[in-house]
């Protein structure tokens, strides 16, 4: 369950920094993260990416479907937490087509070739401190 | 080699975003994404990251030493580049000890428990465009 705390720590993300760090990694372990701007908490237990340009990222999600993201937020931006979730792609679906249009109607020139959704498995504390990587009960 | 072009991007980012998404991943390929502040080129060769409260990022390094990061800056914040490369961690030295004496000059709080030197072996495009993926000349 993605609680209406952790959903607000990625509102707040997205207006202070304007992209999230999305990270996959290899079947062989070899890490990736790029910058993402169309992602967003869908419901209470997924994350929902847009992919106009993704390479390496679909590469790895193709053949490992994991994904982790942090959102850094709440009082003075000192509270973050980072989701991990299995991964599916559909490029195909109501869901794409209204993730087509929500990029179109942003510009028109993105490609929006599939959409992803994370199914959130576990939600981590990670603001700075002695408590950084402690697993948050759910 | 990591370009002047490239460590202006890095100077870039931490002026606009503060942090960098320092992501790793665990031998049998789970990513983990978190935010750091204490992430600089140090030379030509490496980009060195102070450790004040990793825990699965030290769990990951220990068993599979390979990190990933990225920076956006350059006209207008359009450029993007995504660095990877080995990963050898310091918890000791004269490196080391500077990098404690700069975390300290900062906050006497921050433990600064290790300095990781990442090894920079392969420089990526991830500036959003068809171009996002390709390797870079170095």
């Amino acid at each position: 369950m993605i609680s209406p705390q952790v959903k607000a720590l990625f509102e707040d993300h997205k207006s202070n920094f304007k992209y999230f760090a999305l990270a996959t990694s290899s079947k062989e372990g070899v890490p990736n993260v790029v910058p993402i701007g169309f992602l967003w908490v869908a419901n209470d237990k997924e994350i929902w990416v847009i992919d106009n340009y993704m390479n390496k990222t679909y590469a790895n999600i193709k053949e490992n479907p994991v994904a982790a993201v942090y959102a850094i937020g709440g009082e003075g931006g000192h509270e973050c937490v980072q989701v991990k979730g299995a991964v599916r792609y559909f490029d195909f679906g109501d869901d794409y087509k209204a993730a087509v249009e929500m990029a179109h109607a942003k510009n028109p020139a993105f490609p929006a070739k599939g959409l992803i959704k994370i199914i959130v498995t576990d939600v981590y504390d990670t603001a700075p401190g002695v408590h950084a990587g402690e697993k948050l009960k759910q």
